[in-house]
Formats: C-alpha cells, structure tokens, sequence
C-alpha cells in the first residue's frame, strides 16, 4: 500500500435539489475504517492537529467551509485547501499535519483506520523527524 | 440484535473553541460499517428516503440544521426531530422512513452496514407493508 497523501474523488450524485456524496469503504479507500471523528464550532483561525500518528490512516473530508492542512512527512511539506465537497485527502501514517479552519463553522469529517489510542500519536515535532527519518 | 429504532449519544468533546464527536463503530454501532454517504444542499423541505431497506442497518447523524424523520415498521409510526448534535438515530433493517430537510443547508451523515445494492431497496410502501407483516 502506498503511503503517498492523496486527493481521492468521492462518489458524487447531484439531483435538482440537493447532492448525495458517497465514500463506499472498500471502492474508495486503502484502509477498514474503525471511527470517524468530526469538529463542528469552530472559530475562525483555529489550529487543530499539530500531531503525527505512527500507524494509524486518516481521510479527511471537507463537508462545510475551508479546511487548509499542513503536512509534513520529513522530507516534504505541503499545503493543502480543502474545500471541494466531492473530494477527501488521504492522510497516511507518520505525517505530520495541522489543520486551520478557514471559516467560522467548518465541518471536517476524519474517517481512521484505528479506534483511539493515545500511544498512537507523536506530538512532539523533533522527536517525529527522528522517527520519519528512521 | 434488538431491531429497534434507537437514539444513541455520541462521543463528544468540547474544547474552548470547537467540539470534537467520535463514533467509534465497535463502541457506538450494532453493525460493522461498510459506507457512508451525506447529503448537501438541499433546499427547505425537500424530501428524501421513503423506501425500507431489506438488510441494511443505517445510522443518520445531523451535521448542520435540522431533519425531521419519519418512520414506520408496519405497526407503529414515529416522528423524530433530529438536530442535536451530539445524537443519531439508529435506522434497522425493515423500518420505512421519510427524511424531510427542515432547513436550508442540512448535512445529513448516513453510516450503513452494507454497500449500496439496488436489490435491497423496497420503493412501494404497500409492498412494505406486505413484506413487514409476515
């Protein structure tokens, strides 16, 4: 399994009135989902991530508003502006990432490849480019 | 597995500036989830559902605005407003249900227990009704 960031399209189905967008597990992503996580209320600026995770997946999908997601996988940083509604970013394990909530009331949906476990995420940003370069 | 409609709580957690919710699908869900699809901009009133589905369990989560639900099994009918967002509402197999969009702008979040199968669809209400009493 490759363990690029990716923009992965949605499954996108618009009627007259309104769109249906589907994420069919098995079609669209490389992991067996376990959770999803949600953030609503946020203000406008607010940082949330500032964290690796050393084995778990993320998709991350933009459902109301501007997400913008910095990654870093110890080699290469990236910027990425979520806001798209058919399409999701793929957020592998051991990337560093923080995600700014661009609007007031953003809605970011994070589907995971593992249930919660603290000892899963790396916090400190120079003990993660130890392990990334390991 | 109990067959009923049920109302579980979310997971969630408030921070200064926004609030996280988690559904742990071990934790929170009586099926193993195989897909998810929501529902954007759609308009005041709008109507969707009307169909029972054969097997699939769903799990309807509101994001953002209100949805009224309706619901019936063959033998009682429900009526459920859904726009605490710290809730959803556990949909089983054989239930008909109705969803009308209450406001401009709903995201409603949809977990199912199985990949979309057209064959497990039941459109006719009277054919429901027939398959529901025996």
């Amino acid at each position: 399994m490759s363990k690029k960031l990716k923009l992965i399209d949605l499954e996108s189905h618009d009627s007259n009135e309104s769109t249906l967008n589907v994420i069919s597990f098995q079609r669209h992503l490389p992991f067996d989902p376990q959770r999803i996580f949600y953030v609503l209320n946020n203000k406008v600026n607010e940082i949330r991530g500032e964290h690796a995770h050393k084995d778990c997946w993320q998709f991350l999908v933009p459902m109301y508003g501007e997400v913008e997601v910095y990654t870093n996988d110890g080699i290469e940083e990236k910027v990425i502006i979520l806001e798209n509604k058919n399409q999701g970013l793929l957020l592998p394990p051991m990337v560093w990432s923080k995600q700014t909530y661009k609007t007031n009331d953003n809605i970011l949906l994070v589907i995971t490849s593992h249930d919660y476990d603290p000892d899963d995420y790396i916090h400190n940003f120079d003990n993660f480019l130890i392990e990334a370069s390991k």
